[in-house]
């Protein structure tokens, strides 16, 4: 029947996973959200506010019903939105097996990789939970969760690996204020989310050792680069690179000053160690992970990867930030 | 001999002229400077900084001599660099003939189009002064003269015809703190330089009307593909959107707030006619004249462009900027 409410789990409590529930929560939908968190679950269910994150955005209780046991969270559903850190992703689906999965599309929401064995998110999904390659997609495109707070128009892209199970999704995610549009180039999606992550690292690096604006426009437009060519070799397909979910999302991270990553490179180019500016910002920045996953698998492309290459010796071979970026400057141009 | 200074005159008293001068003056040159204002001219042979502009620059009167009469800045030169907006070109040249251009090789800095006629400003120089071809280049790339001011790392694209007159150019704007490629791209360069003036005022006019970054990260990444479109149809030849000359240069135009295009779109965004705004600026903004040009040239091509179009219609037809920009936003992805 047309007018059933899409049953949707959303796994996660921060605030992409709150933007996202505040999308679906316009159309028709009845939705399971799992936090780990059961004191802001409680809080959610009394307060219809989530505490920690995005706390101006109201959850409607007549759809959304919030769960801290994720079996719970994943009965009857027929899609599942992951939306968790890549590296807590494993440990917060552990209870599961590919039973609780059978039949469902599950969609990626996360920008990174998981640490262990350098794989992208979907095909851990796969391979863990045995979910087929057509029911799996990711969400990307600039998209700062705290101007969908603000119901300001933003844009999603949802990649798949081919173009029919994205459009429902996309269907899904689009409402008054977000407009979503289905891309068959999952991979492309997922590895430039990954690596846009590397650039905002290195964006904030150089914006702490002094470099400018002019300097900037230079690195993102070489990093750019930089992702078509690993992309295309990991991945070869025709794209764009130019379009939202690449481009697009590359641009909102590296411009934005309140991109954990940029803020994370910005004290390491200001001359923090690792230590220190992780325990300033409280937590870590998925960058960290990611440029060490990209850098492990370019061993096998051996793609010119400079930025990259930079932002990982830095990182973890205690280079340093002042001599790294005064020899990547004479590569770019 | 190898040691003999190279001649040049530069023409223009603006910031970008100024940033100009101080890059050269680095390396072996012996410029004539030509600026309109007698005034500015003495105080800068007095002081030996311009009084308007990048006023912390000092100009050396070793390498550096400045004339109010275009004749006699041109006398000897080998290289011509025009830095003035293109909407005065025509008239600061006015007093030469063909006679005075022949032998130079003749570099345009201007992001703009000669408003008559709708011309790149090379081929102008060449209709009217009989400049070969293949003496004519362009300066382009991501370069907010204030940043030259402060010698902070940046780099340029020299365009020409052809990659050996280019080289040459390159060579002369290389110095300590900037890095000058060549390509052989100078239309796709020049169309992209005037266009991205265009995509600036979008910004401004959709960041006044309070749309958010997620929107201008979107907006920037269709104007990327809007520019490719224009300038593959005007000028087909394969060429790398994401270059430094194209898309650095874009980004550091879009996303500057001292941007005076993006600025001159804000205050149309804010609801100011377009009067008022010129009055408050005290200066027009290039793109007012880019987006009339482009547009009128789009006739003869007829390419998709919805961004410029939007722009057009609330610049020259009266358009209400809301309404406009609600009708783009549904056709952005």
């Amino acid at each position: 029947m047309d007018n059933q409410p899409v049953r949707i789990t959303v796994v996660g409590g921060g605030s992409w996973a709150t933007a996202i529930i505040k999308i679906l929560s316009e159309n028709n939908v009845n939705i399971r959200w799992w936090l780990r968190n059961e004191a802001d679950a409680n809080h959610i269910k009394k307060f219809h506010h989530n505490p920690g994150y995005l706390s101006d955005v109201r959850i409607s209780p007549r759809k959304v019903r919030v769960c801290t046991r994720i079996r719970d969270a994943f009965r009857q559903s027929e899609y599942v939105i992951l939306a968790v850190p890549a590296a807590f992703i494993a440990d917060a689906l552990s209870p599961l097996t590919a039973k609780d999965f059978a039949g469902k599309c599950v969609i990626s929401a996360i920008k990174g990789m998981i640490p262990d064995n350098n794989q992208l998110v979907t095909d851990w999904v796969t391979d863990q939970y045995g979910v087929p390659a057509d029911h799996v997609a990711v969400i990307a495109g600039p998209c700062h969760a705290e101007e969908v707070a603000l119901e300001k128009q933003s844009y999603l892209t949802i990649g798949s690996a081919g173009p029919d199970s994205a459009g429902a999704v996309a269907g899904l995610l689009t409402c008054r204020f977000v407009q979503a549009s289905p891309l068959d180039d999952i991979y492309g999606i997922e590895y430039s989310a990954v690596m846009k992550n590397i650039i905002a690292l290195a964006c904030g690096i150089t914006h702490g050792l002094g470099y400018g604006d002019n300097f900037q426009a230079v690195l993102v437009s070489n990093a750019m680069q930089e992702i078509k060519r690993f992309v295309d070799a990991v991945y070869p397909k025709h794209r764009d690179l130019s379009g939202s979910a690449y481009l697009g999302d590359l641009l909102v991270t590296a411009y934005s000053p309140f991109s954990r990553n940029r803020t994370f490179g910005n004290l390491i180019g200001r001359g923090y160690t690792i230590q220190s500016a992780q325990a300033e910002m409280k937590m870590i920045a998925e960058g960290y992970y990611a440029v060490k996953s990209i850098h492990e698998m370019n061993r096998q492309y051996g793609v010119s990867m400079p930025i990259t290459e930079a932002v990982y010796q830095i990182l973890y071979e205690g280079a340093s930030p002042v001599a790294e970026m005064n020899e990547l400057k004479g590569k770019l141009k």
